[in-house]
């Protein structure tokens, strides 16, 4: 990275400029969520109009420092696994057309003490079997298919 | 997937024919590697003369079920960071030409139970940045710069 900032910082700050450009829709399927950055970006697309839905994991949403409790209460639709096997993507697809996908959890941790890779993709032979397979998991996960006994 | 396999099975059976397509070089960059059938693979590929290369996460490889050890002992040289962080890519390229990444750790677990991706990339576009973050890792996780003091 040519830019002047801390590797994390930077990093941080490219996948930042990227989320920040959606305009109309942003699907999320993150295992992890805790970075306060992130959080904040993805609540600002929010009150933009952006129509935000987040695909998260059952066992790890609930952990401290998760911020999938505060994106909930700002209005955010959020859909979890009901299995006992992690929801282990790592993805999110802006306006449709450009997919964030690699191994980076979006948590302070990952951004500046791991190796991570990120990749940003916007030839629709990549994007679409992302798109499709996170229509498939949001119906799958929606509430009234729940099962509570 | 089309294939009458279970998922976890289909998954795996398609991964292992990428691999196993190798015939001179395969570049391994993995956080957690413990799938025996994915260790099989890739001792076969050694045996064979493919000149493998894996880079692996210093937390994860002395886990019970890793297969590094293993690998190790059948003579494939292994690297690992020294770093707190994790080295938490999960990645391989086949005859640097194939780049195989996603959210998948080389785990039983993960190929039966999760929810993950894989992407099969052969643009060089997108091949080369992996490429070369597999060489730098790989030199700067040469044994020649621990520190042991």
């Amino acid at each position: 990275c040519p830019c002047p900032l801390p590797r994390g910082d930077c990093s941080l700050s490219r996948l930042l400029r990227r989320l920040l450009s959606a305009r109309r829709s942003l699907e999320i399927c993150l295992f992890a969520f805790s970075s306060p950055q992130l959080g904040r970006a993805v609540q600002l697309l929010h009150r933009r109009g952006v129509r935000v839905r987040i695909v998260t994991d059952a066992q790890y949403m609930g952990l401290q420092g998760s911020q999938i409790g505060l994106l909930r209460r700002a209005g955010i639709q959020v859909r979890h696994d009901q299995e006992s096997g992690y929801m282990h993507h790592k993805f999110a697809i802006v306006d449709r057309r450009m997919l964030i996908t690699g191994s980076l959890n979006w948590t302070t941790q990952a951004i500046q003490n791991n190796r991570e890779n990120v990749l940003v993709v916007e030839d629709a032979e990549y994007v679409k079997p992302f798109l499709d397979e996170f229509e498939r998991i949001w119906e799958e996960y929606n509430p009234i298919n729940y099962r509570f006994f």
